[in-house]
């Protein structure tokens, strides 16, 4: 049986949602982050990093949420396209969710919401690209009707974590008509409302988590 | 024939190393990001994003340089395992790169050089998580040969990007000896050092460039 090691957060949800979409049965394992569990020896020990999500497939212990997803859709042929332009579009989305995305979110979120002094120019600059980023996939969205074309793929996968914890950095889908759009076609399918169900029962006191 | 949009960048360099790693012939061309025309039209056209590098190969337009790293590997059979957890493991360390270690030598470089007021905390926040995330990879690196295992993979490719321009963010590789090594490894191979001669002679005005 597959174990995941997750808590309600932008990149665990995206492991749970591949595994329903792809039928995979899995057990969650809670790691609570706002108690500070993934930096406890137990876990470290799992994942060197310190950070959700962790897959345990068969001997296999991963990390990185989306080295998850590309392990998981090549294990079962479903979710990344074998044409190779089809593919290279996917491993782009990936790659833009995780180096551009991903951590303007964070620290966008952080600034605004953690930061133990403020850095105002430090909050805007992470802000703004977060904007920008959200700008660039709402143009996209325009053109076609998923991330990396006309099919769902794990590059929705992996941008849907992020844009479904969007409070977090402050952020909103508002005059971005077309990645509501996808946002809403892609919340709606019932696999994404299971593995959103299951993760956030993790969550003891539930509300907007990181 | 192959044409990578490319500067003496730490993302840059990365598609020149894989091409001369892989024997395929490609040409570059200068995108100088000293003066902005990463920003402009012509370039945007190909980027929306406004990054280099991009590369074109047969009709492909395709951004972000491990999914470069990926296409190419892909399209040769070289420098990406087929075997299931030597592969998850390259998966692994490219997202890793992509979403730890760049954005926190990126902003560590920017808070420390480009900002326009301090931000002091920002500036530690980004500097500590690069000292974490290199001692991260010493310690990797003490059990084995390569990022991702015992053989050079498109991985080492990702990370050496960076690594190379560390003096942007003002990190050394003082103390981390294992790290150290793979460097000076990655360093020697004579691909590499053809690849770093070519991005370099796209620079007018030599000297250090994030």
């Amino acid at each position: 049986m597959i174990e995941v090691y997750a808590f309600a957060t932008p990149n665990s949800v995206k492991v749970p949602i591949a595994l329903e979409e792809l039928g995979l049965p899995y057990e969650l394992r809670t790691v609570n982050v706002r108690k500070g569990e993934q930096k406890e020896e137990a876990f470290v020990t799992l994942n060197p990093n310190g950070k959700v999500p962790v897959l345990l497939d068969d001997g296999l212990v991963l990390t990185e949420s989306a080295a998850i997803l590309v392990h998981l859709a090549e294990k079962t042929g479903k979710l990344l396209p074998s044409d190779s332009e089809a593919r290279a579009r996917v491993f782009e989305q990936l790659f833009f969710h995780a180096s551009a995305l991903s951590p303007a979110f964070g620290n966008a979120g952080f600034f605004k919401r953690s930061s133990p002094e403020p850095q105002p120019l430090a909050e805007a600059r992470f802000t703004t690209e977060a904007e920008r980023i959200l700008g660039l996939l709402d143009t996209k969205l325009a053109e076609q009707a998923f991330m990396a074309g006309e099919a769902f793929t794990i590059a929705d996968i992996a941008h849907f974590g992020w844009l479904w914890r969007r409070q977090f950095p402050g952020l909103t889908l508002d005059e971005r008509p077309h990645l509501s759009r996808w946002y809403e076609t892609v919340a709606d399918r019932p696999a994404v409302q299971r593995a959103i169900s299951r993760v956030e029962a993790l969550v003891e006191i539930k509300g907007p988590a990181a």
